[in-house]
């Protein structure tokens, strides 16, 4: 299943679509919320971290994680490192970015955990965990046998594009949700902020959608056998 | 990129997920919410239309539409009308859910279109029926010339899928939004309800996640050629 379309080509999509991503929810969350703090009075902008850290983190530098292979002009080697190094900052930042919600929960005395988007969430970041843990192991040190790659290879791709497609619905869900709470306390439905909450999801659902096609279409000649079981 | 998998024994874990997201949402609505009504002094039961129609038929009907053709064990041609004809309920179905959730608003003097779930909603809906027409002009009546079938094969199904994929994310912003009124309203965060429509949303995204699980794992032998641009 390929678009027979350069890669390259999504891919500066990606690179474009994931900027002004992240400098949406930065606006958003200073100029709109008051900033970011992790330690506050104001517990709100404890709260912001978690928004900007997801979507810079896991979602934007993962999403760059995710077509290194297929956007690079690399050896194969390198391309590994980058993609393994890039998810590691993801995950980092989004364990970062869970850990501000739980915080600003836990100091607002508001409830943890009932909601959909929580629930998903904590299943996304155990599934990216084990994804980064396993390619670790398998891929880079120690390293599995042929074998164990070659079986591997399909189910590593197949099950990081699940867990990267629910993080990118996931996030959809935290900005829904969010804006619903602020539009409940009084926000205006067609005000300037909940159209800039409202496109900085969908700019985010369309950097997902770039990230697939990337990873649909061909890679650079030099690189043909990077995903060979693609 | 495949699964290795046969795709019927995903496709057993669909039609199961598929019904029990389809009692479920009919046990909410029905159970917990009043009942469904086209035309009723209780704006509420017209409300209720909407999830039922899309998770029965733009969701769990369009899912067996996609899936026909990896678990029939069926001639291509016989797969193909029923691919067709199941996508155009899934699509008519889908329409007049979206309908009733305009009607709800407009009877009850709410807004419309102006959330994340609604806007999305909306390109889907327009997404879906493009493809539809697409695929009927295309690979049904007249028929495109062999080229154009082979040329827009790969990406009827990449469209397709995605449309798909944000269906299901689609719904997901659904349940969390009208279960965020509900409990803004005074509905219990962990009560029975709000674990219902939890589970039936996590139902929902499994259930697409098994979809795509079965379009990327083998069809059965005797239809190599379905979908042989994959």
């Amino acid at each position: 299943m390929t678009t027979g379309v350069k890669a390259v080509v999504f891919s500066y999509v990606v690179h474009l679509l994931g900027i002004v991503g992240a400098v949406m929810v930065v606006v958003w969350c200073i100029q709109f919320r008051g900033g970011l703090a992790w330690e506050a009075t104001n517990k709100s902008l404890i709260f912001n971290i978690h928004p900007v850290l997801i979507l810079i983190g896991l979602i934007v530098i993962g999403g760059e994680a995710i077509i290194s292979y297929k956007a690079l002009t690399l050896k194969k080697e390198v391309k590994k490192l980058i993609h393994l190094v890039l998810h590691g900052v993801a995950l980092v930042l989004g364990i970062v970015g869970i850990y501000a919600a739980f915080k600003y929960h836990n100091e607002s005395n508001i409830a943890n955990l009932y909601s959909l988007h929580s629930w998903l969430g904590m299943g996304i970041i155990v599934l990216y965990g084990i994804q980064w843990i396993y390619g670790f192991v398998v891929f880079f040190f120690p390293g599995g046998t042929p074998a164990i790659r070659r079986g591997s290879l399909p189910w590593h791709v197949i099950v990081g594009l699940l867990a990267y497609v629910l993080a990118v619905g996931n996030a959809a869900l935290g900005f829904l949700e969010k804006l619903t709470f602020l539009e409940n306390s009084g926000l205006a439905k067609y005000g300037s902020e909940a159209f800039l909450v409202n496109f900085t999801a969908v700019v985010t659902v369309l950097f997902g959608v770039f990230v697939v096609l990337t990873v649909l279409s061909e890679a650079p000649p030099e690189d043909e056998n990077s995903y060979s079981a693609l």
